[in-house]
């Protein structure tokens, strides 16, 4: 948990969010560990055993991967089990019931999100248009990569969810309402340090990046392509909303652009 | 099924293919109702009186609407029995199986997308640039509407199936596949007619187009706000691929567009 914690709270500095004035947010709404926790007592849900821990580690890794290609509506205590080989009453010492196994599930999720995209983010201290370039390039990477490479998360979930009551939709919700505050967050600190026009709104802006993005999403999932027209066109949307402190011939190409943030890592 | 068939000519006539080579196609793909009539027989599934037919189709609006909002993993016989003061055994004389029932929600939906975007583009005429922004136009409002207001047409549905195999992944994937097909096929007519510029790629500005009207929908159902800002982002899109032949002021506003349509429809 110690871990998760530090995860969570570069997450919301990557908000530019005071961390103290959320952690109750941070618990009720993120934290679906600790919810599974609070509701069924650490002994009886988790087993404390490293054995213990590690099944319940790989038993929501595959699920997760289910999750990520067909949707929560495929996941089954009993078939996970048999795809795992392990019986079915050793599994449900695991997860109480199948809403505590999709919670963990998103979770986890939201995890493999943090260490993809915003912990790197964080840790190599990219600012300005630099961060908001990294922010989608890193979600298309995640999308593309061997774990989530379906159309659930972050997308799919989120389209069917989006309406309905309970903590399923609502963390999923509130997952997205976080993505989209970070991509704002990262226009606004771009426009303070004078690399986006001032001109620009940023929540208008965040949400036309997220339609590229789910967008290519949608497309990769349509014609089986990578993501080479999507990088091309966000960073045209990039251009169109830069300010003249950024060198025009750095968004000539996909290729240009890395190599002139190459150049100013120096 | 006359009824349906021509409404399927409309469609297939939009995306300015050969009707008579795909009819096999329409009957495997798009004819859910067809492939379960093969696969029950008439008699068995769909009861015959009118008061059955009905019945039958008051069932499928209830279940489209569930499934709008909540997706097909949360349509069963028991909570439709329930909703619609039935008996479990009486809702089951209409559908043989779950399988059955989501296939003939899905072909509802499509039904509802036919009637409401492309037939009537077709009987008004709508052709050139002015296709493409109804085609859009109607998109969007297809899901502000009452019936299709949830995330799951035709955006959530795709998400959650698209790598899946069976009947039902299958005949989603294909009605995306018809529409970016239908938005791609009436930018060919439009660069045809010199409204597109002739340099513009059709599949590449359809998947755009497409990216915009889902990235729309999950602002939507983020924001509970309407469609505004989206229809003056395609309005600006359809001003990058235009030709010189559309004049630049009809597209300085939404409203301006309009008024210009209205102009060249006299």
């Amino acid at each position: 948990m110690e871990d998760r914690n530090h995860r969570i709270e570069i997450w919301l500095k990557s908000k530019t969010i005071d961390f103290s004035s959320l952690k109750t947010n941070v618990r009720t709404n993120i934290g679906a560990e600790a919810l599974l926790l609070n509701k069924k007592g650490p002994k009886k849900a988790v087993p404390s055993s490293s054995k213990g821990i590690q099944t319940r580690q790989e038993v929501i890794a595959r699920a997760v991967k289910i999750a990520a290609q067909e949707g929560l509506g495929a996941l089954s205590i009993g078939r996970l089990a048999k795809e795992l080989r392990m019986s079915k009453s050793g599994l449900f010492i695991h997860f109480g019931s199948k809403e505590a196994l999709e919670l963990a599930v998103i979770e986890r999720a939201e995890l493999y999100f943090y260490d993809h995209i915003v912990v790197p983010i964080e840790q190599e201290g990219r600012e300005g248009i630099e961060r908001v370039w990294y922010l989608c390039e890193a979600w298309l990477d995640l999308v593309e990569n061997e774990i989530l490479s379906g159309g659930y998360f972050f997308t799919g979930a989120f389209f069917t969810c989006a309406w309905q009551g309970g903590p399923i939709p609502r963390q999923v919700r509130q997952f997205a309402r976080d993505w989209i505050d970070t991509l704002a967050a990262a226009l606004k600190q771009a426009r303070r340090q004078n690399e986006v026009a001032e001109t620009i709104d940023a929540e208008d802006t965040a949400f036309e990046l997220n339609s590229m993005l789910i967008g290519a999403q949608w497309s990769r999932l349509m014609t089986h392509t990578d993501h080479t027209n999507a990088r091309s066109a966000i960073l045209a949307k990039l251009h169109s909303v830069a300010s003249e402190q950024i060198p025009g011939h750095a968004f000539l190409s996909v290729k240009a652009w890395t190599a002139y943030l190459k150049r100013r890592g120096r």
